[in-house]
């Protein structure tokens, strides 16, 4: 979900700039690992993630809502996320993909802490070591925390998602 | 977890007394479906789960948190928990596992809603269609709930799968 079909970037930036009164421009994150390139040495990844409401409030990044439901016609699909690492997302999430992304029913979400365990016929993740177990064809997403990976076929947005698979 | 970690058939039990005040005798649910077989025709599945502390303070089955412990030494072992039909039991759920297996980490925690998504070298279940699409070894926990079933190897009790696994 996070960076994949929710802006998460998007939304460190907003929290940030409500905590600390800077607006961060989302270049100048690239090439930092997740929570990391803001001005000072905050630990906002341990920060943030555990306020309410931070993962409920997400916006989804340009496309994915719909591009997700002509998928979802198409494919057997399933939203794998990482959600155990922030327990509390759980509820959060759920309720986020209930509203965005209706169309789904319960029996195609994954909350999970490693996806080693999932398989399937092609994964989009943003992080190299979500996609390195995968048994299946692996799409790195774009996202400002790993532009400098090389070994992936890459998707950068949801445009070129639909382009590829539908 | 549900009836392989945990005694969820005596959780229903426990909670169809309190509420209508007769003791179930185990066995007389024996080759019903889950929430079958008690006295009315009460739709108790539809009712007893969405209750708060309903999931939480389920009992362990008989020897499972030490035999997971032995086994988590072993393997690479996930427990993954088709808890999104009653999504308000993801906190209750990962509660339980904090209390009484705590010696997992959030890495090794899967709640999704079909477990066709997972895969592995063995499972261990209780539900029919949970074991049919995984890839691996398969091994019906028995239940109540699933007697008349004769195409899977069997695990009786948390001492069977020791004896299996360990």
């Amino acid at each position: 979900m996070d960076d994949v079909i929710v802006d998460a970037t998007g939304q460190f930036i907003n929290y940030y700039e409500k905590e600390f009164g800077i607006r961060v421009e989302r270049d100048t994150l690239n090439h930092h690992e997740e929570g990391q390139g803001f001005p000072g040495n905050y630990d906002i990844i341990q920060q943030f993630p555990f306020r309410e409401s931070f993962f409920l409030t997400m916006q989804p990044n340009e496309g994915s809502p719909m591009v997700i439901e002509q998928l979802n016609k198409k494919y057997d699909l399933f939203i794998v996320s990482a959600a155990m690492e922030f327990p509390q997302s759980l509820p959060e999430k759920l309720k986020w993909l209930k509203e965005y992304l209706p169309f789904l029913t319960w029996k195609q979400i994954v909350f999970c802490g490693s996806k080693t365990v999932v398989h399937g016929d092609y994964m989009i993740d943003d992080l190299a070591y979500n996609l390195e177990g995968f048994n299946g064809e692996k799409f790195l997403f774009t996202a400002p925390h790993n532009l400098h990976l090389q070994q992936f076929n890459r998707l950068n947005n949801w445009t070129e998602v639909a382009t590829r698979f539908l």
